[in-house]
This record gives C-alpha cells, sequence and structure tokens, in this order.
C-alpha cells in the first residue's frame, strides 16, 4: 500500500515528504494506522546526523498512537480496531531479561531493531524499490506503520490520540523513572536538573509518589510556573550562583542532600552534579537523558564509597505492554497531566517546523496529526 | 597511665613503638585492653603520606579486639571484663542517617574523628605533653586505647582476639559488601577484581549468600588455591588476554554478564571495568576498594542508562553494634572462615615488618598480639 510518511534521506537533511511503499504484516506483525506521533529529541538526535548509529534512508518517529487495521498470521494479542500505543522497547515476556522481572529491556528483537530492520531482517518500507529503514522499531512519521505485535500496548478506545502518543516516550520515561527506577517514596527530597518535557514528567512523578521537596534545576526560568502546577515546590537557577556553589547549595536547600535526584537534560557535567547532591549514605541518582556519542560521566569513587547510588533508565523502566495502558488510564482519570505539555500541533507536513521549535525551545512536545 | 603503642611521627617515616601517656575515659568513653590488632592497608595509606586527610603524631590502627577494663559516667552499654571490637563507624543509633535505616555511616563523631580527636575535641593520648592524635576514632596500634561507647560492639567472650580482630575491618568489609550493600541473592552470578583480604572475604560472602558462579580477577595467581577454598568457582588472570578482551569474556563466561561485581583493590581503571562486565538490565557493580587521593572513575552514561547500577560499600554497609556480633558468631560456628587469611602474627615490636610484608605481597593480613 501507498502511505504518506517523512522520509529522512540523509543526515542533517529536513525531511521529505512522499508517498512510500509499505508492505503488509508478516507473520507475527501487525499493520497500524498512525493517529498522531510526537516530536522527540531522539528522532532529531538521528536525522541531525549525531547518532553515530543512524541508518539512512530512514522513517523516523518512536512516540505514536494509533488503531489496528491488520494483523499477521499468528497474532492474537491484537485485532483490527484495538487502540495502541507503538513501543520502541518492546514486552516479549519470554527472554532472559522479561523473565528476569529486573529490567524493561526485552532483547528479543534488540538487534534486528538496532539496524532498522523488521525481526525477519527485512524493511517493509521503500520508494521506488529502494529499501527505506524502520527507526527503532516504530517509524510514527508515517500515517501507517507495521510493527510486531510484542511491540504494541493496547489502550483504551476513548484516550485521544494526539495527547495519549506522548505516553509512547516522554511522559513514561520520566514518571516511570520515578517510580521504577528510583522507587521514590513518599516524604522524599527530589531534585530534578532540567525543566524540558522529561524533566516535567519525572516533576509530576514525584508528585504522584509523595515527595516532600521537588527542587526543579534550570538555566531557564520560562518554565517555572508550568514545573510548579506540576509538583515543583523550589527552583534554583544556576546562573544566580558560581558553578562550584550549585552543590552545596542544594545539599543545604535538602538538609543533606537529595534523596534522589535525576538528570533530564543530557549533559554529563549535570550528570556528575546530580550524583554528587545526593544524600550521604543513600541518595540515588538516576540519568534520564542522552548524552551525546562518545562523552563520558566522571566522579571520584569516594562519591559512591559514602553510600551515593549511580544509575539510568530507559523508557522509566516500564515493561510497555504491562504499563502503558496503566499510564493512559492515569491520564483520563486526571492523576496526570499532559495537555500543557503539548505546545504545538500541525500536520506532517509542518514536521520540519516542530524541529524548529524544539531547537529554538519554543515547544515542550509538538505533536503530528494525521 | 603509660600505655605502649606504635606512633607514627611523621608521613612516610616507620612507626616508632613508645611508651605514651593515655588519660582515663571522660563521660561516654571506654577504656580498652587491646588485645589484637589487625595491620590494614588504609593504616599504610596514611602511614605513607598518601592520605591528603592524614594527621601526625598519630597512633594508628583501627582493626583491633580487646577487653573493657573502665568506663567513663554514663557508659550503660559496656562493663569492665567485655570483650569489645572498635568501631571505625560508630553506631549511635540517634543520629538521621543511623534513624534512616538506609546506611551505616552514623554521623554523630563524624567531624572530631576525622580531625584525629575525641568527641569533645581533645585527645587523649600525648608524650612528653605533646598531643598524639587518635586515628579512625580507634588507635588500636596501642595496648590501652579510649573509645566512645557508640563505637565498640560487644562480642562473646570465647571469640579469640587474635582473629576475630580482622573483623573490625576486612573481614566485614568483604562480607557486608556482598550481604549488606549488594545483596546479592542464591543463583546469582559474581565477579570479584582482587584476590586480596577483602576479595577472599567477598568471595566468602557470596558463598554464604548462595552464588551460581564465583569468578575471581586477579594478575597474581598466589591467591588462587586459597580463593578455591574459600569459594571461588572460576579464575580470570587478565594477563591471559588484551586488555580489551577482558569485559567481554567476562560477560560471556557469565552468560551475558555479572548479575554483581566487586572491586576489591581500588584502581579505578577495574572499578570501570567491573561495571561494564555487569549484565544489561540489572548488574550491580560495587566499589570495595579505596583509590588514591583525586583519582576518578568514568563511563559512557549508556552503561547506567541501559540498566547497570554503580554504587559503593564502606565497612561492608555494616552497623558496627549490630552487626559486628553475628559476624563473630559466624566465625566461632564455622560459617564464615578467618584463619588462613591471617598469615603473620607478630609482637608490636615487629609492626613495621607487618607494612613490608604488606607490600611484597606475602602478607595477606599481618596481626599484631600484645
Amino acid at each position: 500500500m501507498k502511505v504518506r510518511a517523512a522520509v529522512a534521506y540523509q543526515a542533517g537533511q529536513p525531511l521529505v515528504i512522499e508517498m512510500v511503499d509499505l508492505e503488509g504484516p508478516k507473520a507475527g506483525e501487525v499493520l497500524v494506522e498512525i493517529k498522531a506521533t510526537g516530536v522527540c529529541h531522539t528522532d532529531e538526535f538521528t536525522r541531525s546526523g549525531a547518532d553515530p548509529e543512524g541508518l539512512f534512508p530512514a522513517i523516523f518517529g518512536h512516540e505514536g498512537a494509533g488503531v489496528v487495521v491488520e494483523v499477521g498470521a499468528g497474532v492474537t494479542s491484537l485485532k483490527p480496531g484495538d487502540h495502541v500505543i507503538p513501543l520502541y522497547t518492546p514486552e516479549c515476556r519470554e527472554c532472559k531479561t522479561c523473565l528476569s522481572q529486573k529490567s524493561n529491556l526485552c532483547t528479543a528483537i534488540r538487534n534486528t531493531q538496532g539496524q532498522g530492520l523488521m525481526p525477519d531482517g527485512t524493511s517493509r518500507f521503500s520508494i521506488n524499490g529502494r529499501k527505506i529503514h524502520h527507526y527503532m522499531g516504530c517509524s510514527t512519521f508515517a500515517n501507517f506503520t507495521v510493527m510486531p505485535a510484542i511491540a504494541l500496548a493496547k489502550i483504551r478506545s476513548d484516550a485521544p490520540f494526539e495527547k495519549v502518543c506522548y505516553i509512547g516516550c516522554g511522559v513514561t520515561t520520566g514518571i516511570g523513572a520515578v517510580i521504577n527506577t528510583a522507587k521514590v517514596e513518599p516524604g522524599a527530597n527530589v531534585v530534578v536538573f532540567g525543566l524540558g518535557g522529561i524533566g516535567l514528567n519525572v516533576i509530576q512523578g514525584a508528585r504522584i509518589a509523595g515527595a516532600n521537596m521537588i527542587i526543579g534545576v534550570d538555566i531557564n526560568p520560562r518554565r517555572v510556573e508550568l514545573a510548579r502546577r506540576f509538583g515543583m515546590t523550589h527552583f534554583v537557577n544556576p546562573k544566580d550562583m558560581a558553578e562550584a556553589d550549585l552543590v552545596p547549595h542544594l545539599v543545604e536547600l535538602t538538609g543533606g542532600g537529595a534523596d534522589y535526584s535525576f538528570e533530564c537534560v543530557g549533559n554529563t557535567k549535570l550528570m556528575r552534579q546530580a550524583l554528587e547532591c545526593c544524600h550521604r549514605g543513600w541518595g540515588v541518582s538516576v540519568v534520564v537523558g542522552v548524552a551525546g556519542a562518545g562523552q563520558e560521566i566522571a566522579t571520584r569513587p569516594f562519591q559512591l564509597v559514602t553510600g551515593r547510588v549511580w544509575k539510568g533508565t530507559a523508557f522509566g523502566g516500564a515493561r510497555g505492554r504491562t504499563d502503558i495502558p496503566k499510564i493512559v488510564d492515569w491520564y483520563m482519570e486526571g492523576k496526570i497531566e499532559i495537555d500543557p505539555l503539548i505546545t504545538h500541533v500541525m500536520p506532517l507536513e509542518d514536521i520540519n517546523r516542530a524541529i524548529e521549535l524544539m531547537h529554538s525551545g519554543e515547544s515542550i512536545r509538538s505533536v503530528v496529526v494525521f
């Protein structure tokens, strides 16, 4: 079938809206009509050429929501008409990692996904006979896509696509980092580095978890009002002090250090500060942001020996098929907010503008609707 | 009173056996007759001048065992005749950290201990009217010492001093790192970097915890036989392969990576390898060794984002007054071994030889008996 997609032909070039060919679902696969998709920094990381593992041509997009159109042979978990959110981290429930119950990083289709291919080692997308790569196993910058059934979370049918698509990445990453990875408990003091989309979702996750102080740290105060609405209790602007004073200031403000801290920017210097502002003896720092290729984090081992813990999270530690439907419920029940985070909605034709809005800092999340 | 002690007058110089003056215990303090003391790398770290916080003159030693001689005003937890192990990490059971139940790093007397003083800000040791610093709150290189009551673990009276003194640091650090900090569970695969005293105790801790594979890593095979006796199931000599091949080899040997790894050397490069040989998704690496002043650990944040956890341990996460008596029981019941680790026993007069034996690698632990 012919589908409408934003194609990335070359690193650093604008996306091109094209009609491309999409093959139907093979065994274990599902054809999904994408109704809405967020445009995430990770898409732009690859488009820009900064991602050393980026493959071209490709159809980006990994934060979508849509409806099942057709299922391939052997698919029993889904049927046409089901509403779904694509999962760039699948949940096969059969691999060593899924069965460990210690991690969400399912390995069932990891190798082919990394090669921009479906599990059988081929692509469903092409244009004029030329293969186009899938992206993060999703490729939601197209009005139809094909995905493995294990990489689709079935959600309730009354949830608005143009809002819950954000649960496919940003919302879940932020909230999950708090709930699944850090396991913040009521009364804890939390420090959040970066008040972008992820940071704001960490903040609302911390609020849900019953945190006491929720301290936001950002050099740009423009999101302060929204962050307070989401649960932030204190704001610290590093520009208001010498660089070396930030960590001591946060330690003082929290009466000894953060019980939990989250780095939501992708800056390795902030990752170090986030660790070092943690409380001696038990503070846990979670890396949520994605650093540039080859960058490293560092600290003195004394920070660990005296009880701080350094960990990270991917997709908020969420098991997609199990946890995503719950987070959709939370949104529908008003337990979490998404609407104020979606600052721009646009048709696919304007997708390059979404990237501009991201770079200018004007958007929190832009969503493309089909 | 006059006591016999090994005095460190100056960094880098041999210890000098002297008769020094010791004041009796003040309120909350206890006079202890030290019967035996281990000579630990940490004592030597400070003696050598490598410790930037080292104070001189001082009486080193922090791995002792002895008998209570006299208690100061208000001490109710101990009485003359009680057998005790000095604690360089006290357990006041009243500070924020003790009450948190999340850490053993009691802060009750931290400031004065770091200054080489008793909690009232003075020293009990002097020679010809000149103040001598306490060391790590213990100063066990003397046949009598004064300590705060919160820094003494009461132990059973049938335990041999010249063996259980080692529980005051090395044994507890190694076993505790496994049991308290990593919380190794039955069936886990464990990698231990360094087969010195700490590494061997980590190995027996892992055996007690029911670990499946226990892989020892060392460039020197001389402890292999003893390590196997303690529970090591596999030995890897990094010299048998290119440096870059070690981590992949350990990942392969463990079928995907270590569930838990322990760095027991104090080498920041090994700390990185220990983290990176951990299993994607859940592997936990514990820094046990103490790195040189100013040294840093580094890795790509991707290691954390994909589920590895970096933590550390001090005194094995043990609450001294609560946990030390239990470990003494384990030794007396044959659950753990200490005797083969104590390779040399000597009088105080020979203490400088203990340091030589440490540097030559000939000793695992030398113990001074009074």
